[in-house]
């Protein structure tokens, strides 16, 4: 079955959205990886990303984009979609995260659709009752600002439980939420 | 040395502060009480135990309240200091955070002195920079509703750092973060 989630989500103990991918610290979450079609992400998270391509994602993924599925970049400025090298096609979608939903499930051929960030993209997403499940790392550290991730959802969290919880060394937790039997959807 | 701690602080996945108990769940948080010589609290914090002392105390901690040292609830009314059983008096201080954590280091005599909560306590002793340690559990579980236990710290919390993280099933996180070397204090 096509799911749509959140997987490898960085946190701080303080409850903020980290830049620092989860993966690093763990085959957990390279290992969710797998049977993702279609990334959905947000503007901001995009820009920032392709500004520092080669900086950071170089140094962690090798010479690709982390993706080699669609992308597809919500933004309320239509666009040519563009090529990246390792496969990667980014679409960006100017009418709301329903079509681009709707766009990424389609392309994602049966797979799964991940919602990649930031934080007010997945909140849109949880808000509207679209994510079936939520993979997300708590990392040793503190921020003390920024944006949290549990915010702004005006209750549709609620509908969620606590399906695994793992601790790996050196301190990063590993949790994954899924919508209950009881919950909405 | 004598250090003033939050220990065994309850919080859900989402960051709000439950009214569940940590140590429940693991023998880690019982472990930490030892020592602690005093306990502050909060206003509130006291008369929501108090007001259901029989139904929800006794269950966990058997016949007597779960102090058998002095407690210091802060209140806005002056109040008789009044002596429970178990050995637990408890005292009410109207003249501010400061005033009540040096009362409670001496009658610690020696021993910690543990900020007991609620929230809003924690963070005003926090935001003085007179907190040395916190220990605080994540439970497995999703609240959307109440109070954070990161809030209005205005940037207090960045002079901390993890020094212990730990999971134990069924899936709740143990955390114990410090001020850090290079920190405040």
């Amino acid at each position: 079955m096509q799911t749509v989630r959140v997987h490898n989500f960085a946190i701080s103990l303080d409850g903020y959205a980290t830049t620092l991918n989860g993966s690093r610290h763990h085959d957990f979450a390279a290992a969710g990886d797998t049977n993702i079609g279609a990334t959905i992400m947000g503007g901001n998270m995009f820009a920032e990303i392709h500004g520092e391509w080669d900086e950071r994602w170089n140094a962690w993924w090798g010479d690709a984009p982390p993706y080699q599925h669609p992308v597809f970049v919500l933004t309320h400025h239509p666009r040519e979609s563009i090529e990246m090298s390792g496969g990667t096609t980014v679409h960006f979608v100017s009418d709301g995260i329903e079509a681009a939903l709707e766009q990424a499930c389609d392309a994602a051929n049966g797979a799964d659709v991940r919602i990649g960030g930031g934080a007010s993209t997945i909140q849109q997403y949880l808000r509207a009752q679209l994510v079936d499940e939520m993979h997300f790392v708590i990392l040793p550290m503190l921020i003390a600002a920024g944006q949290r991730l549990f915010d702004n959802l005006h209750g549709a969290i609620a509908g969620y439980e606590c399906v695994e919880l793992v601790a790996s060394p050196p301190g990063v937790v590993h949790v994954r939420i899924a919508r209950s039997p009881t919950g909405g959807g």
